[in-house]
């Protein structure tokens, strides 16, 4: 159920790859290459939502800043669902955080929507986060 | 740039206010009805994720446990994208928390996608999450 279109899934499985990918060499303008202008975040950190390019751009150094020198930033597992021009992504991804008394794994969920614009796919929300522990 | 399908727009927001509804109601049953069998849920509380509609099913008493006897369950802001057959929707939400000392307002992120299955929108994945605070 989950290629409704499969050309359309292995294009944003595609930019996915990409966007991981400029994450682990710390190249914002990769990470934001393909993003809408009223692109909404919702990030493991606070605030609750960051709305527009610019404030997901300012979520990045914080990551890179709680990240070992070569952040790590892999996708476990990935489902893509596109049709002609609404797509969306499920993922568990992996990253490393850096805390005074040293490195730790950190599992975390990703869920990417997508809009074709234009043509081309876009990525319209991200919401990152990992399970409350409380 | 979120109504792609205006119709289809309006029809995923209707069943995202009813599933709401059902949640109010502690309907089980209701807040199912349109979910797909291999739904996949991140949920608020650990696990990382559940797969499965029977698992899903399962996070709700947990919910209603934390809950005031009539649940708050109140959408802030949705937008909805739809295409013709690919559909996601991004909210916040408001619960209310009962804790040993008293109630307190949460604030959630929740992403919703659906997918259109012989011909009716279909729930198959949502993601709630807060902040994460350490």
């Amino acid at each position: 159920m989950n290629a409704v279109h499969p050309k359309e899934v292995e294009e944003v499985r595609g930019l996915i790859e990409q966007w991981a990918a400029a994450v682990r060499r710390k190249d914002i303008d990769g990470i934001l290459r393909h993003h809408a202008p009223d692109f909404v975040m919702f990030d493991v950190p606070p605030p609750l939502q960051s709305t527009g390019i610019e404030a997901y751009r300012d979520t990045w150094p914080l990551f890179f800043g709680a990240s070992p020198e070569a952040p790590v930033f892999d996708i476990v597992d990935l489902k893509v669902t596109a049709g002609a021009d609404v797509a969306f992504a499920i993922a568990l991804m992996r990253c490393v955080e850096v805390k005074a008394y040293g490195s730790s794994d950190l599992d975390f969920r990703l869920t990417i929507c997508f809009q074709k614009v234009a043509g081309l796919w876009t990525f319209t929300h991200e919401h990152h986060s990992v399970p409350a522990m409380d």
